[in-house]
């Protein structure tokens, strides 16, 4: 295989959509460093394996020589919503953008290699733009184009009512690839009406137009819907080694190739030699502790990873101590003592009242070693590690 | 009557629409000298009677104690067409912008009063403006409501394209009556959405909204079309004293009142007492002239309204010659000798050739003074005073 050929096979692993292939190749056939843009939203992160996708494609493209542009879309967030109608799109100060990039920095350069990354901010160039090239920009889309894209089309259909300014937004989007020269921008499914723009405004401003590559919504641990907090189905990127190591083993075996092919660095070749294993009657576990090591090994370092089955809750029974035992913090509002079940589920250990009484009463609940009766009382003031079942754990201190 | 209700009755004169009457009377009321907005367009003025609509609305403000702001949009004018679809807007230069400003001062002060009109133009702010403040401006109207415009709503219903840059127009409009602190704004029946988002915008800057006038379009001489150049039925601010004179006295009796409504600045009560006149069996020529005296005056002084129906085409007949010859040349590429048709033809002494012929065949074309023959040629290199019917005359120079 070429060498064009195997960096177009890696590049184009797990993709959704690539428009269009055959410039993305005349891209890689002239030999260039090209420059992907990804860009972030400028609000808090609160991460999880879900939006390193993304962040993994980009690597991929470093490995293979290119420079990735991490970008931050400050201008905008600094706007926030100046409708006033959106409570939670407050404009961001300086100070937050700042503190957010900082966030973004710590977890992005988990993966991405420094050395091939630009972080830029779009304020650099929006914030010099005039109101008169802004209606120049305006004008090279229309009222008809914009209504295409699905969330308009949806809201313009129900009577919902669109601000003219979010009509300028995936120009702005799209003129931030003018800025940065970009060669190929990356994205979610939901972003490519925004990415397309960006090829339309690259060619107003005689620039060769980027190639759009959207990446899918990454399934969560229960192999049916999109990763999420919300749903309780992600691995965060924050999420201890041990914690990490006992979601990603214990996904259905059906998704392990998606997180492979999603997530992992490994090359494709690597990939297809895991496949022909299990093939060959390996145990999918083992393929998934694999992949768990170099998942925890990105975000905790190869001693964590290493190490993450031994701090993985299944270990616990023999009575092991987690080596990343999680701190929480539970107030009871200045009560001299709190109920068992309800520090259980305050303190995240259960995952409502029914399933703590219920492991209450079957004697699953440790506290500092010993199990405790259901109607147990604990002194508050104090701090206590308590297990509940096999795999949940935590160092509790009551308020 | 009361002053304010006196005022009100003068302002209300002609008008088509007063969005809202009870906050016109309450800015009257205050006392204050109120501030009257209207916007032209900085593109080169070729102005019949039918742009001094506005003018006399906004005159009759002036003589109320108000004051005007003459207002130049050469912020949009400058910007052009940015689509590059529409070549006959061209970005204008600022030298243009200068030279047309210039030819609106020579013809509004015609009618208005210089010492209470503040001449400005909108780039004075919008040239300072961030894009991020134009996002902002943006964000004060929706996608629905710009669709409401009937323009808009008929293209989009066409599948004629709108683009986006046209939606940041009618919010331009608008902020102009913030920066200008305007209590009312004037402009014609198609004005009418983009003059009432000016109160949307101010409301949103914490301004009280502007009173919206309406002024209809003025018929044209046929009392049925608007007035306009393509189709001949107007009177020219630049046509002579006689031409004025002629144009207007030939107009239909019932037209009139149209015109001393809208284009007089007499007062109601001389208006009234002109058709008590007329009831009393008036002349309604003797009327027109009236009317007549009072446009020529205005556009060419007491003098020249004095003596104009001496210089109309009526009374050619006995020989005079006008005191305002139109001169007229007519290059005829070498030859040296050109047929009386087609100078008369060229010389826009006729309608057409048709008309041409006729005239010469019944004997009513007289050059020198001397009628001439259809079949007379006319030596070039020479001018001539030609005279076809009892209006149309010139001194015609052939090259």
């Amino acid at each position: 295989m070429s060498e064009v050929a195997e960096a177009l096979a890696l590049i184009m692993r797990g993709t959704q959509e690539i428009l269009v292939e055959e410039e993305l190749v005349k891209k890689l056939e002239s030999g260039r460093k090209l420059r992907i843009k990804a860009g972030f939203d400028p609000t808090a992160p609160d991460l999880h394996l879900g939006h390193s996708v993304l962040l993994t494609k980009m690597r991929q493209f470093q490995d293979l020589g290119h420079e990735v542009i991490f970008l931050i879309g400050d201008f905008t967030g600094r706007i926030g919503d100046p409708t006033g109608k959106n409570v939670t799109r407050k404009p961001l100060t300086e100070e937050e953008v700042k503190a957010n990039a900082q966030t973004y920095r710590e977890q992005v350069f988990k993966i991405l290699d420094p050395a091939k990354t630009e972080v830029r901010f779009n304020a650099e160039w929006f914030g010099q733009m005039s109101a008169a090239d802004m209606i120049e920009l305006a004008a090279q889309s229309t009222v008809a184009r914009m209504l295409e894209r699905d969330d308009f089309e949806k809201r313009y259909r129900a009577g919902q009512s669109i601000s003219i300014h979010e009509f300028l937004y995936p120009l702005v989007q799209g003129y931030d690839s003018v800025a940065l020269e970009a060669d190929v921008e990356l994205g979610g499914t939901d972003q490519k009406f925004n990415l397309l723009m960006g090829r339309e405004i690259q060619k107003h401003f005689g620039r060769e137009p980027q190639v759009v590559i959207t990446m899918p919504l990454l399934e969560g641990l229960d192999g049916v819907n999109k990763m999420s907090k919300s749903l309780n189905n992600y691995v965060g990127v924050d999420d201890a080694p041990g914690v990490m190591f006992n979601k990603l083993v214990s996904m259905p075996d059906s998704l392990m190739w998606r997180y492979f092919e999603l997530l992992s660095l490994k090359s494709n070749d690597d990939i297809e030699a895991i496949r022909r294993d299990i093939e060959q009657g390996a145990n999918p576990r083992d393929i998934k502790m694999t992949l768990a090591r170099e998942l925890i090994a990105r975000y905790h370092g190869d001693e964590a990873a290493a190490n993450a089955h031994r701090s993985a809750g299944n270990q616990l029974a023999d009575g092991e101590l987690p080596e990343d035992l999680p701190e929480v913090e539970v107030s009871f509002d200045g009560a001299t003592e709190a109920p068992i079940a309800a520090v259980l589920n305050r303190a995240d250990l259960a995952t409502n009242s029914a399933q703590a009484k219920d492991m209450l009463k079957n004697g699953r609940v440790k506290v500092d070693g010993e199990v405790v009766a259901p109607s147990a009382l604990l002194a508050t003031g104090k701090s206590y590690i308590i297990q509940a079942g096999k795999k949940r754990y935590a160092r509790v201190t009551l308020g």
